[in-house]
């Protein structure tokens, strides 16, 4: 394996809650479809501004089903209710994610 | 009319753009549809914490389709994406609202 | 019971997640002791203005033997790594706790 | 004294720091004006959605003489750099305050 | 061009409105200052920890007649207003900034 | 001296402030020992997603007797209150200062 997880060996009680909790628990439960997850997920990222996680989420979010032109119009609706910098921060990250697939 | 908009007198520049911009164009965009902005604006709300503001939207999010059941759902995704205490804002906010209805 | 937890009815599996893994595992763990973990929780609400969170989390500080000394010299040193606003928030709170105990 | 200042007693060296550092030396610096200070002050509050802390600096604003026009206009401002929520949270301050005097 | 703006591709719309309603019409307004606006514009990126955002912005705030001097006062007002982490981590960019021109 | 302060030359009150004020006083104040104030200072910054200064501060918070497993689990209660992450990018940066020792 390429890149290991380094939860693994700096916080395994958080790798192991990541594996159970909240990818094999909570990301499954039908209350929210995985589409509807990736969407509130990365509108989230964008305005907490968490760059590096948002990178990830995108491609999830692709994944997920949803398109690159939603993905333009959550930040587009972000940059109202979380600030235009958040929202300038976002562009510049889809666009790499974008252009990497 | 009860409850007039405070902006019309402090902030009237701010007042227009949010009658003629956010609400007259972004949100009737046909890129996202109404309850998929609902969701996304919940979720954006819940983890910035703005408890004010989150009141008004989870009402919208209700008349945008949105069931109580999501809203509680999108709430537990938001735990894990911005944290418990951000949650256990939004679960009181939620009652209230749900509880008024 | 007179004050019962609007989470089991908003958000049930929060509520389930809250008793089950957030206090009954990860609070529980001996890796950090309970003086501890109160002591980063309240500098933590202090720090990101979660002041319905604090009030509460002020009071298990206190049941877990930090000192009301110990939580103003915590906001003190809050002062200066979140900013002069969180602290004086953080101020309102404890005088709030302190006085009802 | 009617009001007095809750950190006296739950963090006094924060309250000393306060009166010292802060008023004592920072805010009379003559690099930045009075009025420029509050500026930045205000709009920093707004950002942040320090909801307290803001009401008491749009007051102090006013008596460094930031006209209740320009408050509305960094509020408008503020929509844009960090969101709507927050400049919708800082009219209901602000028009409160304006009453007030 | 050498730098062609990433929002034309990945949200048209908030491009549109920058350049129309946040450039064309709000910051024009004669309400502010350019400077004013500058100045709490670096004061926010500053507060809110938007990295990238301010980079760009303190190079306005030059343009716009702020001082070095100033956006080194307006630093250090924010370490007390939004942390010490905010106001060193504004340092360094207004560092690269400064040496770039 | 091979890593001068920037802030020397681009705010040097802040710079006098961090050395008599922040580091020279609160950091030695009794009331809180070293060990406790690198724990919460860590705690903070990971929940801000403050990522330069969290690096520093881990490796003071291993200097004053933090061990690797308490930052872990640190970072692994603040999954919680601050949300993942916030973690995850804490923990990337744990790794780094891990390695470099």
């Amino acid at each position: 394996m390429t890149t290991p997880n380094p939860a693994l060996e700096v916080a395994p009680k958080m790798a192991e809650l990541s594996a159970n909790v909240l990818f094999g628990d909570v990301w499954e439960r039908p209350e929210l479809s995985k589409r509807d997850r990736s969407m509130i997920t990365v509108a989230t990222l964008v305005a907490l501004y968490r760059t590096d996680q948002l990178r990830g989420h995108i491609g999830r979010a692709l994944d997920n089903g949803v398109t690159k032109e939603e993905i333009g119009e959550i930040i587009t609706h972000m940059a109202f209710y979380a600030g235009w910098p958040t929202a300038a921060n976002a562009v510049r990250v889809a666009k790499e994610v974008f252009d990497s697939r």
